[in-house]
């Protein structure tokens, strides 16, 4: 097979799926990375804290890789790079942001020593060579400052490549989505556009990141007391909002969080914050000032449970307390999933006597992602002969499709897959040929890649029904019982039911076990009898299927 | 205590959350209820399946209760009537298709011989006697046909009580609001508004339930294949709409579901449902018709896993399989908690090769309740002295507060309460002057009321990190080990690293017992003392706390 004459593009992550985005181009001998993402649980993965991309395929490939690109410094972007550099030894490229985020986050992983970064520059329109692939990059507008797109030269075509961008044209930084250069690649005639879907579901345009900045206005003017703003902690332009509204109505700034602090102190070393001055200030400083004169910038928008806000709203968060003529403004829309987590803490925060200002009922965040019209507008500029979309669930993916025929793209140059899927393109034609070793990684406490589908299968059993454990001891001469049997439930039935029930389920089975004392002869057939005894009784009994855990111990 | 003049008005279930309505209004040896509702689980009530009001204080006051008044048929509203009336036994009063659901709720579980059902029409403007207390009524416009709210005159001043409401303009039952009558009880000086206010969050008007039929109509027209509309059971407005476009496009309906089937047997007998000639067919026609000739109405929008659009998506519901050429209609918003059911569903959909249109980007659904303008018209119209938001979260009640303070209601009249509150009125003024005994009673399978907080914490401890089974036989007089011991785990670490770590922490738990077998004696200090070595042992290694169930068998 003679790989020269085509290119393989596959997604480890971020396609059919919203998070942990990781996409590879192969061409020849040679491959390249963009991105490097961690993704977020679903609530029904109990326990998982974290998801990582599995680069089963890059191992296998680690020879090839030639360059890692980042877009942009959010964590579905970047999180997973410590995890990549273990496997792939190859340079990073980012912009200056970027690279400062990222660096945070190689150092907490121990692996900033190991990797090689390097600094892209949009404004000096740089061509890196990576093997037969050449990257130029792009600036593009998006929740983060220094986000960019790619356009990348393979041996069978340009592919550009977008990013998660929108076409803010009053972004908060004054840095555009750079039209010019997406008109220049599409007289490129490109092969390839690889665009952001996200939030196709949204007709028209997204609103400026500025929309926001008024509402600040509003709430800070009105506002008697202290006002509480949570964000993302990568919310840099979210951050220097605040900060220049609050010094217009001279109130004074802290960062409250870990998080939030270390990507602060990024941004302002790196210029890309630029307080008012003697805005920014301690929360230490902060708690000796007039409440009007204070504005808290906080993490904890999703309800996380041990984020800041979340502990101001339960009334453990050591430094700041609700008190009368507080306002909290949640400055985020909740990530499907997290709804009944924001809106408990909402609850909390108002009966805790704030004033609370949210998604559901006031302008406090905008999108960093492209609409409807965005997206054609996209399409119009590259004028791709064929177009995947990612960056969004099934449901986006579909609709993408919807609207890149609505712009006259032929259904047959639309192409719709998910993750693993390898993506064959030779110039003239595409076909999906395959797909390459890919899923999820589960990041379980300490434990990287432990916890399996079984594990998190378990845990959905033991959360429905609860666990029934049944001990016995028997004579391993007679097989007659000498000990037990036990049984003790934990989130079947409660004490008081539970008690009675439970003894009624032991009688029933030292009934049956005195019955084929003589026949259980072994630990194995006597935990199966065990196992189908408690079973049986149990369900005529409730209609529940508890998880049952027989244990017989021989002496 | 002269009860005689004043008037307690404590809800038991509905205040504070949304869900299991019910309110209690008491003066002297007089009760009315008003509402008895179910409620559903949040997602982290593992393995309810349905929520009940504490009706401990309805018990201890059985013979006090003249009359129990329902507003509408909804599940929220009529779902826990016959565990009520196991407990209390007083007539209920209902329009008559309430009365026709609720008939079929009482018949299912065996109750219907023992309720004394009255039928009221408001048109009668009727006026009916439940011990110190007058009821009258008044029609009020919902996501349901022939919903009312209640006007009751009690010793101390008239209260006006809501129910759920819109002021929709063009209902499609063509039943309005009753403006006039609202208007004539605001001449009466009412002491007290009782408000739903769960739409509290939405500025201006709520659109008519009008405008999901021009999306109908648009789909039909363009669908080339069978159509699928998802509602819920109850929307019979939302059916009637289904039925009178597809009539219009030369389509016929088919509804699927016993639950939804059932519900349109009531509304069509007692004339709230009027299908076009041959409009409605059964499932096994629709199956010999051309696909676009058809349309099926199906429950399921919330992406429940046992209801049929759930069924049909993941291809195994026994009549309908997806086509090319589908179109499936998800004609709801998701309830919060919800969201990500919903969308699993709508991917899994696109993904077998339908159309899904869906309430992220075409307007399928609009609530029932009233907007912010609207709630502003009814406090405008009845003009009370006091007013009490319900049908609402904290967030809502708040909302309310700030609402009505907007209409001129000063905050000393602004209610603001939860489950169980007495909020006592005499007149003139009011107070809280404590709470009775509420809460939830949980239903979990075949019980009802036996599981409890703890049990569901429990549920939640297990799903997030498993469990962990240790057990040991010991010799009852010496206090040795005899057998064990063994540990399983469920739930915590897979098989592969799971194995390895269970054998390293057993080996380890049988060195400490080794060692302090002298000193642990009996069984609860061996229980206490292995809990103690696995818990440190584990978390040391892991930095997860899974349940540790420690049994000890003395032989």
């Amino acid at each position: 097979m003679n790989n020269d004459h085509h290119l393989d593009v596959t997604f480890l992550g971020g396609l059919g799926e919203v998070g942990k985005n990781m996409l590879v181009l192969a061409s020849g001998d040679d491959m390249i990375v963009i991105d490097a993402g961690v993704g977020f649980p679903e609530e029904d993965m109990f326990g998982v804290d974290l998801l990582l991309p599995d680069i089963t395929y890059l191992r296998q490939n680690a020879d090839r890789v030639r360059g890692i690109f980042i877009t942009h410094g959010h964590e579905d972007h970047i999180g997973a790079l410590a995890y990549l550099l273990e496997a792939v030894n190859a340079p990073v490229y980012s912009t200056r942001l970027t690279q400062g985020l990222l660096r945070n986050r190689l150092r907490e992983r121990k692996m900033l020593d190991r990797a090689d970064l390097r600094l892209i520059v949009p404004e000096e329109d740089p061509r890196i060579t990576a093997g037969c692939f050449t990257v130029e990059c792009f600036r593009v507008s998006h929740s983060i400052p220094d986000a960019v797109g790619f356009a990348i030269e393979t041996p069978v075509g340009l592919v550009v490549h977008t990013g998660d961008f929108k076409f803010d044209q009053t972004p908060v930084d004054g840095r555009l989505t750079d039209m010019a250069k997406l008109g220049e690649l599409g007289r490129r005639e490109p092969l390839l556009l690889i665009s952001d879907c996200v939030h196709v579901e949204s007709p028209g345009t997204t609103p400026s990141e500025r929309v926001v900045e008024q509402t600040f206005d509003d709430v800070m003017r009105r506002a008697s007391g202290r006002v509480i703003v949570a964000t993302f902690a990568s919310n840099i332009s979210r951050v220097q909002q605040v900060l220049t509204t609050a010094h217009r109505h001279g109130r004074r700034v802290a960062c409250v969080g870990r998080s939030l602090q270390n990507n602060v102190r990024v941004a302002l070393e790196l210029g890309y914050l630029t307080p008012p001055p003697d805005t920014l200030i301690r929360v230490a400083q902060a708690a000796k000032l007039p409440p009007e004169q204070v504005v808290y910038v906080c993490t904890g928008s999703q309800g996380e449970p041990m984020a800041v806000l979340s502990r101001i709203a339960r009334g453990d968060h050591k430094e700041i307390r609700i008190q009368p003529g507080d306002t909290v403004v949640i400055s985020a829309t909740p990530i499907p999933g997290n709804e009944s987590s924001v809106y408990r803490l909402i609850n909390q925060l108002f009966k805790q006597g704030a004033e609370v200002i949210y998604a559901a009922h006031a302008p406090v965040h905008v999108s960093g992602h492209a609409s409807q019209d965005e997206l054609r507008m996209m399409l119009n500029l590259v004028r791709p002969r064929f177009v995947l979309p990612f960056h969004g669930e099934p449901r986006h993916l579909y609709l993408y499709a919807d609207l890149a025929r609505s712009v006259g793209i032929p259904d047959e140059r639309i192409m719709i897959g998910e993750v693993g899927t390898v993506f064959r393109f030779d110039g003239e034609t595409a076909e999906i040929v395959g797909s390459v070793p890919s899923g999820t990684v589960y990041v379980d406490g300490l434990s990287v890649g432990e916890a399996g589908d079984k594990t998190i299968v378990d845990r959905r059993l033991l959360a429905r029904d609860g666990v029934l454990l049944i001990v016995v001891t028997i004579d391993r001469e007679s097989g007659q019982v000498v000990a037990g049997p036990e049984i003790v439930g934990r989130g079947f039935l409660p004490d008081g039911v539970g008690t009675a029930f439970l003894t009624a389920a032991r009688d029933h089975l030292s009934q049956v076990l005195g019955q084929n004392g003589h026949t259980s002869h072994g630990r194995l057939a006597a935990t199966r009898a065990i196992h189908e005894t408690v079973q049986s009784f149990v369900y005529q009994q409730t209609r529940r299927r508890p998880v049952i855990l027989p244990v017989v111990l021989e002496v």
